[in-house]
């Protein structure tokens, strides 16, 4: 196992390795943020489902909890997006990601408080506008992604290239890696890290219900699904919820229609309290290769020795 | 460039690179396929738009043309199906790649005849059944390849692997790949070849329309999309018959709409005729990354080369 690895990506967070924990709704609290960032990685407190208070609380026990770097995910179309702001910088966060909305705005505020800025792009088109607006480096997501995607439809497969021609700044790929061998092919396509969600929400310091966790590692190829397209595309773990969805779509329900199904607080429902029929399972495609539960630190040790061996060894 | 690479692929083909050209409608002819065997991969005759005295008259052509092996892509829903697997036996052909269709009903009498059969599916399931069914290998394909494509949506990123762990035969990847570095993302991931399809039109040998192939060189992120899925799931390059498609989908057409807006021949007027409004346009989301129109022997070669250079240097 190689210990002594270093890249710009691990230069830029100051970390061992090259992998960063997705920033996750209702999943990545202190708890898994600490433990990615206590074993080598990046660990990222996703703020998408904290009210700002909630927020703060959780970047103080991060800090307790690891003397290493960790980071918070943004999600720019938050609502309270300025208290958001505002708590990252009066707690001295060092590493910002941000995701779903234009990097112009925050970016220049959050550089000028000596804070490391990455972007979620879904396309070389919002990469370069993540370059221009100052970013540090992008995440380009693709297609097979959990949660929030583009609407383009590009897989990792042809995005990281396309990003990685497209920029200067650091590529980190994410959608469709929860293995050492997936983050190979992820650094041979032009990324210099990964980030990795779904293999993360499959840790046992992820907040989701245990049953939301247990309906990843029982899902199969062909159980996820990308879905209300027609208000922001999101992938989803197909289940009653998602069926009613797709029918609407089948039948040509309107954006209104959907929103009126969809209504408040199916995320929650589904990956914090565990309702498996009606709650919005937001996941990637990989989770068909994920097959178990494990602490946080044992995934980044076995992703990272598992790379290390395909470099190797890369036809085995 | 290594010239002397052995494996399964390359073993059960007798070609120097373990390359696959994939057959095509339209698009590989004898010309194609035989430019790419003469250039040490393996060139496909695509059967599915020719009747079969026209597909007696490419193997013919291709024989003359070539010493080296190649063999004939048949789709298993192709109407006159019984006459193209006797034309392919009656023409001693050694390798037929079968697609679309259940690979039980013709694989025995294939293998009876010592022909190597390989089946193209798009999910690991599919992958034991024609492994079950005799086949030689499989080509496995990824949701951002061009043309007819499966129901779950599964990228390369993730079928790969997962075909590779369900079955012991050897895997071809198809889906996004058309250089070199992309061709060592998916054999670590697990293939032992690579089938390239949108790379293959933008050569000269293929036998589509000038005003196609240059829509392919002009096309971005984005430009293609899956397509008339309460059909057969097609990815399409965007125009304006996949623009009347998509508002016909988005207010619920019925399948039989759909199939009345269809028609027929719109491939054939897209592809060889050249009819960039009302033609179906097949294609991968892969031409995003493809500049430039070259001979198939130069696609060949520069794929292996930039694919040996890689292993070198993987994280340039």
């Amino acid at each position: 196992m190689n210990e002594n690895f270093s890249n710009r990506i691990t230069k830029l967070f100051n970390t061992q390795y090259p992998i960063v924990q997705a920033g996750m709704v209702w999943t990545s609290g202190w708890k898994l943020a600490s433990a990615v960032s206590n074993a080598g990685a990046l660990g990222l407190i996703g703020s998408g489902s904290m009210y700002p208070d909630v927020l703060k609380l959780h970047i103080q026990k991060c800090k307790a909890a690891t003397t290493k770097p960790f980071g918070v995910n943004i999600p720019l179309l938050y609502p309270d997006i300025e208290q958001h702001i505002q708590t990252v910088i009066d707690e001295n966060i060092k590493i910002v990601f941000t995701s779903a909305g234009n990097p112009k705005t925050w970016t220049s505020i959050l550089k000028q408080h000596r804070i490391t800025v990455v972007h979620v792009v879904s396309s070389s088109v919002f990469a370069k506008k993540a370059e221009d607006a100052g970013c540090d480096a992008v995440v380009a997501e693709g297609f097979e992604a959990g949660g929030h995607n583009g609407r383009e439809e590009t897989t990792t497969m042809i995005l990281v290239p396309a990003v990685k021609e497209a920029i200067k700044i650091p590529v980190i790929a994410a959608g469709g890696i929860a293995t050492g061998k997936q983050m190979l092919a992820a650094m041979v396509l032009g990324a210099e890290g990964v980030q990795m969600g779904t293999r993360f929400v499959c840790s046992n310091e992820a907040s989701n219900h245990i049953n939301y966790k247990q309906a990843l590692v029982n899902s199969k190829e062909g159980d996820t699904m990308l879905s209300i397209k027609k208000i922001v595309p999101v992938r989803l773990l197909k289940n009653k919820f998602f069926e009613t969805i797709a029918a609407a779509e089948a039948r040509g329900a309107t954006k209104e229609e959907l929103a009126e199904i969809l209504g408040h607080g199916r995320a929650k429902r589904g990956m914090l309290e565990g309702d498996l029929d009606e709650g919005e399972l937001e996941i990637g495609e990989v989770s068909a290769l994920i097959k178990d539960i494990k602490p946080a630190a044992e995934i980044v040790k076995e992703v990272w020795n598992d790379f290390n061996e395909a470099i190797k060894n890369p036809f085995i």
